[in-house]
Formats: structure tokens, sequence, C-alpha cells
């Protein structure tokens, strides 16, 4: 009989068995959004790569407008101007100035910008009714990005922020992983395909765990439900390992079928542990066959999606370089919340207008709950409950 | 000249010209992932859809088990074993109990069940060594999801949880939003295609703004960059509002380009206002052409971005009856943030591992800011700056 472990246990030996080599691939900036970044991106260039205008006005040297105020504006000769995308075919000498607008490259001479609102001119002459310092209004080469600069860091979801960046970079083919797949299959006598008659459901999980392995970036291979059958159960997962680098098996809901999962593991591969002391999730059971991890997930919806959520998305975490799991935000609980010593306990809450916390209280939380909270917070095995007041760490379902 | 308006009249008005008919199609659960519900799902089932055991052990009678304890034990009669996914063919009567795994259906006479832990049995002799009242550890039908219900509301965005839930209540064809198409147009002459030479830059603000689009679940019509040309512009625009519901026009750079997106609007349709007082983003323009909403956004990839974000995303989420742009979390400020009285302001920070939240440094705030923020922060128009300490509402980016 294996031991039940930690959930922190469980993440260990989980993470300690994620593939290390995951392949990558280059794919264009078109398909590179909510994928993940396989390499640092270090910049080769310098972004802007010239010295740029911030303002409509006209590109100035500070000195020429020092003391300059509303009595006795600077008077400066205008020499030209500054088209956008192009260098200008002059420099600035002293008591000079040329028209610029908002991005356009400062001529050589010129070290800062001022707006045309401080200025009165006409075709040559340009009164400045501001002073400005040296790099007012001005963004200097390489202040966005410069050179050798790591720009991204791998392990980095794609949001339109890093596409933005990619793009400032001219990096339009993004070096990703190769998205991982994992393979579901639900168990399970009561589960129907059709209407469900007394004593049947529906395959909720499935679905469930297929679309939150979509979330975190892998792909799916969806087996679909199976019978508490070891010889079913055992062909499917033979033919999952050939199609995945890693397999969910949920349910089976009876006791017995629990075991069978197991006994399979261990007919085929190695099986670690059966049981982590969380709840929802307990009845758990990780183990690998040809070396792919195999996850025995609980057929009680809620309890696969939070041992999906904390312990298999460890792992794909590990797998992509994801940053570790991070609160969301932090909120101060409206009321006690029980839990049992030993364990730790997951408690979905919901956030109030005015920033309280409250478990959404459900009677029963089978699937319902989810589409209901806003997070959810964790009480360690070594507590005993959460008193009103209590300030906690608010994670994203 | 048309007024600068201030950032909630502008969302009025852009508001007021949103879509209100927008089409709706039936996508099948697989590709559901991420889409927006058309109509608020409302069961026409119980679920589960019979009372069901939440453990392994014995279903009962609870009044048969009242005062057992370790000492003196109930002695049931054992009956049957309900099997999973099957009705019990048989009804309890006093003194009787029926073997039943986690997820089984409560026979007929039963009314909760015993965890097997607590029992001694034999093949015909169950000793019960806790009481149980009645509905105890049972999840009777309906507690999940009842009939009538609203499991689901319309504008909701479909995550793993929805997905869940959809799957418990066997609507495999949801009815969703058909993405509204919005088209990008970049305009500047400084913008190039190539490896940018003195003066030029690469275009950043199509790829965000897209990827952005996609995020906030539309569909893009990418057109490209064009130069600071009316009439490039004008055809880019007429192309793009054949092939789309809304058109965003992003730069041209120069002062005379903006006043070109406005004269173009006004020439086809109706300009709403020419400046929003906000920071960034100020050069922002809003009109119609042939009842479609055209944005004029700057060419600044950050001011492009919030005023996405805070402006046409509010488009966005009215058509798609998206709820309203709430605070991911709070924050206390580590350092005064200094603002201009006048406009709303927006600051990119970062939340410290202790909780606190910092402004991002940047020496400019062109794209690579974007990638470091954790969220942002809005200064009230109101408001002059922000004095350490303050508690503030974090937005997404």
């Amino acid at each position: 009989m294996l031991n039940v472990v930690t959930k922190d246990e469980a993440v260990e030996i989980v993470k300690s068995n994620s593939l290390t080599d995951l392949k990558t691939e280059k794919v264009n900036i078109d398909n590179a959004l909510f994928r993940i970044l396989a390499e640092d991106i270090v910049s080769v260039e310098d972004i802007p790569s010239f010295d740029r205008s911030t303002v409509d006005g006209f590109a100035v040297k500070a000195a020429d407008t020092f003391g300059a105020g509303n009595a006795i504006p600077a008077q400066l000769e205008i020499v030209g101007e500054i088209l956008m995308g192009e260098k200008a075919g002059f420099t600035l000498e002293n008591g000079q100035c040329a028209k610029i607008s908002t991005g356009g490259m400062l001529p050589k001479g010129a070290d800062a910008a001022v707006m045309v609102e401080h200025t009165d001119c006409d075709n040559s002459l340009c009164l400045v009714y501001k002073a400005v310092s040296p790099n007012e209004n001005v963004t200097k080469k390489g202040d966005d990005i410069s050179v050798g600069e790591t720009a991204l860091k791998k392990g980095t979801k794609i949001t339109s922020a890093e596409i933005g960046v990619l793009s400032a970079l001219g990096i339009y083919e993004v070096p990703v992983f190769k998205k991982p797949v994992i393979a579901v299959i639900s168990t399970g006598d009561e589960i129907t395909d059709g209407t469900p008659e007394d004593g049947q459901i529906r395959d909720v999980n499935t679905n469930l765990l297929s679309s939150a392995i979509t979330e975190y970036g892998c792909e799916v291979y969806k087996y679909g439900a199976v019978r508490d059958n070891k010889d079913e159960i055992k062909n499917a997962l033979v033919t999952c390992l050939e199609k995945a680098d890693a397999v969910i098996v949920s349910g089976g809901s009876s006791a017995g079928a629990r075991d069978m999962t197991v006994d399979i593991i261990d007919e085929l591969g190695t099986a670690y542990f059966h049981g982590i002391a969380m709840k929802p999730g307990k009845p758990t059971i990780f183990g690998t066959v040809l070396n792919k991890p195999v996850f025995g997930l609980p057929g009680h919806p809620l309890a696969a999606y939070f041992v999906f959520r904390l312990v298999v998305a460890e792992y794909i975490r590990k797998m992509l370089s994801l940053p570790a799991d991070k609160p969301i935000s932090h909120g101060v609980l409206k009321e006690n919340i029980p839990s049992n010593h030993g364990r730790e306990e997951y408690i979905c809450i919901k956030q109030t207008d005015n920033g309280e916390t409250v478990p959404v209280h459900t009677k029963s939380g089978i699937i319902s709950v989810l589409g209901e909270a806003d997070g959810f917070i964790k009480i360690t095995r070594n507590t005993e409950g959460l008193p009103k007041g209590t300030t906690v760490e608010i994670f994203e379902l």
C-alpha cells in the first residue's frame, strides 16, 4: 500500500518527473499570443535607435533657451523641418532650431525639444517662451530597450504586452516551447454520453480538464470516457501514452476502480503515491509509465480541478519554465472558516464590492461553485480554520 | 475644432455607438473556450439528477444510526450493493443498509450514508460506529444546479470552470456571440517594414492592438501600415469599413497627420471628439462612418495601449455584454506619485513580494514598461498626485 503524501511532497515528486527537454519551435508573431517563450529575448538593438522628440514643436540646443520666459523669449532661427522617418540633412548651430513632430529624429547639435505651445513663430524666426533642460522632451537612443538587455524572460506567457515588445525588436519569428500534449481519460460506470438516467451522470471531467490543459498552454488528447474495467482503462492508458507526454485518468468513482488505476500503473511502470493530504483532492494517484507521468485524479469535478490546479499545473509550470504560482490579491475574511488539521484545504471565495472575502456557500461543491468563485484561498495543513478578519492570499482558479 | 472630452465622457460616447445587435452562433463545446456567452444558461435539469452518496460506505436510514458510537454500534442488515450508474432494485426498510460508492445513487428509503471507515461488516451484517444525521454524506438532487436556476450569465467569458458547468448540463452546443471584427490601421511616415534606418521605427501598434483585440474576444482585420497621406489613409479606412465592425487607426505621428484622420472621419461620417483628458492617451479621436465606430489612437504604443484598454475595451464590453471593468486587487503605494490636475492618469505598477505597490520606473515609457508591469493604477482627474501609503486599486493591463 502506497503512502499518502502532503501536497508539497506530491508537488516535488511530480516536478522531479517533469520532462526537461521540451522541444521548441519558432512561430510567427501572428500565432504567438498565449504561447510560452522558450528563450530569453536579449536585444541586439537600441530601442529607439535614435534620439526622438516626445512633443510637436522645435528641436533646440537647450542652452539657447536658458533664461527664456514669457517676458523675454529666446529668439531662435528656424533652419528647417525634420520629416518623419528621415534624418535631418543639417546640424543645429548655436541660436538655431528646427521644426519637429512627436517621434521625429533630433538633428545633430540638438539636445532637447520645446513644445509648439510654448513658441510663437513665423517662417524663419521662433520665439521660445519656456526654457528646457538638456534631454527635456526627448527619448534618448536605447531608453526603452538597450543593446544586451533581456527584454523578455524564458517562460513568459506571451500576451499583447509581449507582442508589443517583440514587434519593437523586430522579432517576428518567436521562439516558443512546443506544446506538451496531455491526454485525458475519464473513467466511471456511472458516466453516460446521452441523457443521464437514474444513477448516471454526464462526463464533466474530460471537458473540464481538457480546457484547463489548454489554458495552461498545452495541447489536449481527449480520449473520452471508459468504464471501470481494468482492461478498458489499461488499453486507454496505453493508447494515450503513445499520443501524449503525460496522461490524466480521472475517476473511477467506485473504491475498487481507484485501486485499478494504481494496479495498472504498477504493472506498467512505477506508482509513487496514492493519496494527497489535501481537501478536496485526497484520492489522487501519481506514477510513471514509460517515463511519462500518469496522474490519477478524483472523479469529483471540483476535486479533480483543484488537483489539476495545484499539482498537475506545477508539472506544467516546471516543463514550460513558467513563473511560480503567486496570489493574485489579498483579502480580509468576513467570516470564520473551519478546516481540519493535517491536510491543506482550498476554499472557493468571492470578493465583495467593498473588498471583503467570503467563502462561496453552495449546498454541494460539485461544479457550479467554480462558476461563482472569484478565486480560492489555502488553509495550510498545520492550521485549524481561519478566524474572521484574517488577511488571506487569494489565488486564481 | 472638436472639444477635448473627459475619459468618462469619451467612454459614454463610445458605448452609445456600440453595436447592439451582435449576431450569435452555436459552437461546439470543444471550441467554446474563451468565447463569450450570448445567453443566460438556465438549467432545465436538476444536477445531480438523483441523491448521491459523497462517500464510500453504506446507504442508511439516518434514524437507524442515532445513538450509535464506538461502544454500542448500530447493527444493520446489508440488503445489497448499489452499482455505479444504476438504480437500486430494492427499497431500504428499517434496520437495513446497502453498500454504496462515492457518487452512487441512494436507494429508495435511504436518507444518509455512513463512511466505510466507521463500519465493520461481514457479508450480511454491518456494524455502524458513528451516527449520521439525515442528508449527511449525501448530495441531494438539484443541490449543485436546480431546474430554473441561471447557471451562467450572458456575457460570461467561458473558461474551464464554465466548460465544466456546461458539460454538467449537457450543453455541448454553446450559444456565443459571433466575434466582432475590429480592423487595425497603423499610420506614420516613420514606420518601416524592414530594419529601421535613422528616423525610422518598426510598426508596434498593428501587432500590439491586434493581440489586444484577440484577447478581448474579437477577431482582427490587420490592414497594416500606411503613410501619413490623406488618400492612403482614406482608402485604408474605406477597405476596413467593408471588412470590419469597427476600425482603429493608430498614429499618425505628425501633428498634420492627426488632423487628417479627423478630416477623413468628418468627410465620410461624423467626428465626435478630438482629444481625451487622459495621460497617456490625449491625442485620441472618435467618430462614426457608415454607423461604424472609428477610433483614432495615438501612435505612441503605450498611449495606444491605454486608450485601447480604457476606451476601446469599453466599446467591446458593451457589445459583448461583458461585466464592468473591476480592479484585480488593491495595494499600498510605496512612494509618492505625482500627477497633473485636470486629466485622469494611468501609472504602470509592480507589486513587490511583501505586497507593496511601486510604479515601474523606466527612462521612457514606450513599450518595455508593459512587459515589466503587473498592472496599473488610475489617478482621477481631480487629484494632484497620490501620497505614499495610499491604498490604490490595481487594474489588469
